[in-house]
């Protein structure tokens, strides 16, 4: 009877403590202001670029015209700068009312009318990283006027506040979302601020308390930002990637995809290695103005497969030689204990040519006796191939460019 | 008369020691393998890639069919790679027999049977950089062996050589090039081998022996080489940029637009600037698989105008904050001593969205009363503009973008 009762009494205050929410099974997949709008705050100088209620209603309409609310893009995330200044009377957050003049439960509703998710932005301290009020002294209301609002994910970044008071400030926040009985996303940026503090994450309170959480810098609009976020998770992806799970995932942060930096060779690397990492695909561009090339890389239907693989298992980089890298990421189906795989090779050479690469399937862990088929996902045209783990695959890889494979396991005999 | 004597004899001197070959008065334009196709000699595993004749064959087609030479590219230039490892039995440079088994002679024949200008590539050391025969030893030889191919243009590298030779070998290079009374443009390495080794080059000298001159790394396929090579340019523009002119130019290597590294914007940023420095325009890339958007960067015939300005003054940067680049180029025509110009807002910023510049003309060298007419020349349909010298110009440049502008002077009241 004692026992019965202290597992009853453990069970109600994990459920009161962890967010134990439901949702991110697979890693979210939408759109995300900052990269690309940043806090562009000056609508008369700038109607179309400013952080506005139209901004966010026009990228509701694309991402269902467009076709990517089709192939999986669902939550529509504002980013930093859409509050006013102060809090109202009452002590609740509002938006800006110059650029949020319908507020935020009308826009909202505008999200769900196009049958998206809705997403904002919040700080875990006393102001936002652009100087809008946090939510510090405020949880519990605030986490109630998402509610109240329907939305649908929040990101709490981390700006003016203490690294080392976010092991219970972070999970409280998540704790008063749970406590709304609304099921809400919820983006941590925990890691990040501790990490540059020099302070070890506690990832399985992450996994506890967040859908998701920022490991490293914001990204920026550049193929070296790229190569040094994929460096960032791949030398310390033995701390990091096993903590990636259903529900709980690292976020090496937006798709810069159809920005001004990145070639089209460098975006078909960023999308394949956010595909291994299982990250969330959050693409932070202008969906009006993408050109054809790059919006066929962001809906790639069998990348995206790799990227909601329901095994949720996060890739590893696992070679790194003459500026050539292999990645791999384990995915379904499996027969018996041995997975398929989703195979990046990606080039961080600049020397003209595509550059010759060849691997033993075996040595970079395709060991199944029967084969693999494997899929160029980037030429979804050419003919499968079956491989064996003694196979040879010989291929060139472009100058900062990837191919990108689905070894599916062969199951039949 | 002892002076008239003397007249005649400094000028027999400077007739035998100068290049004087009236060739390239605007800088050159054509096409040169190196940064697309390196070293590639395996026929057998790579055919279409491979420095063999028939890519030069196909390159040669693809000027003329692709509309290249119809705007100004005329030079198929080889670089390393394409000699036998041996001299032939009296002496002489040969190719290599497989990869172009129709020699040399027959190549530029069929170069000229396609109205075009045929270039090819030696080295003034022991041997080329990839170790194939140099010149030294053989001087006299090779500049007849190249005249005797019909060849229109001699790129000479500076591997495995002493700098401190340079400010004899090269011109005496040339000589023998002068001598053989077959005009050849003069391509000559001589000055970045001696930057590297801390001796400041002789521009006097450069200029009255060579067109032009190497004088920083080999670019590579990324925007951050560009990046570091318009640094370069920039901050030795003081030393460097006023010996280039009509006849004798400085080279900061080919451009890279059409391959793997650049973006959309960044290629716009090379063709601009490679414009305002008045470089050659040797375009590296596979011709047959360029998008048409960057083919349109490379055939932008307004821009090239700019390139090809017959005053032949080099530009310089103006002014650099906050990430922002002001180039300019005085350019034809004239009103009194004061110039038309192109102008270049360049970007190196990586923060989302495009950032906004506010410049008063006169600050950046537009002084004439009358003012300039003012025409984007990446928005050839953009109704042009006349500014005065006290106008603001306001515009926003994409991150690792350009605005590029030809502000012609007014000339008439």
């Amino acid at each position: 009877m004692m026992l019965r009762v202290c597992v009853i009494a453990v069970s109600i205050l994990a459920t009161a403590l962890a967010l134990d929410n439901g949702l991110a099974l697979t890693p979210p997949m939408g759109w995300l202001a900052w990269e690309r709008y940043r806090c562009i705050v000056d609508c008369v100088a700038y109607p179309d670029d400013c952080i506005s209620e139209q901004l966010f209603r026009r990228t509701a309409d694309l991402l269902v015209s467009e076709g990517y609310a089709d192939v999986g893009y669902e939550y529509v995330i504002i980013d930093d700068c859409w509050l006013a200044l102060e809090r109202d009377s009452d002590g609740r957050l509002q938006p800006d009312p110059q650029r949020f003049p319908s507020g935020i439960k009308a826009l909202a509703d505008y999200v769900h009318s196009r049958g998206l998710k809705f997403g904002i932005y919040e700080d875990f301290g006393t102001y936002t990283c652009a100087g809008y009020p946090g939510v510090v002294g405020h949880m519990q209301t605030d986490a109630q006027t998402f509610a109240d609002w329907e939305v649908d994910y929040v990101k709490l970044d981390g700006c003016w506040s203490k690294p080392e008071d976010m092991d219970t400030g972070y999970p409280l926040f998540g704790q008063y979302l749970n406590q709304t009985g609304r099921p809400m996303v919820y983006s941590c940026s925990w890691p990040v601020y501790q990490e540059f503090a020099g302070i070890e994450p506690d990832f399985e309170s992450l996994k506890e308390n967040c859908n998701l959480w920022r490991n490293y810098v914001d990204i920026d609009d550049s193929w070296e930002e790229v190569e040094i976020i994929m460096d960032y998770f791949a030398e310390r992806q033995d701390r990091i990637a096993d903590h990636a799970g259903p529900g709980h995932w690292n976020d090496p942060d937006m798709l810069i995809i159809g920005n001004y930096g990145l070639s089209y060779d460098q975006s078909k690397v960023q999308m394949a290695i956010w595909a291994i990492l299982a990250a969330p695909l959050l693409i932070s561009t202008e969906l009006r103005d993408i050109k054809p090339e790059y919006k066929a890389i962001l809906q790639n239907k069998d990348i995206l497969a790799v990227n909601q693989d329901a095994l949720g298992i996060q890739g590893h980089r696992i070679n790194s030689s003459a500026g050539i890298e292999i990645w791999t990421r384990p995915i379904s189906p499996l027969l018996g204990d041995k997975y398929s795989y989703a195979v990046a090779f990606v080039s961080h050479r600049i020397d003209g040519y595509p550059y010759l690469i060849s691997v033993n399937l075996a040595e970079i862990g395709l060991t199944s006796a029967q084969g693999y088929n494997f899929q160029d996902l980037y030429d979804p045209e050419s003919p499968p191939e079956i491989l064996k783990p003694d196979s040879i695959l010989s291929i060139r890889v472009n100058p900062s460019g990837v191919v990108f494979y689905r070894a599916t396991i062969i199951t039949a005999l």
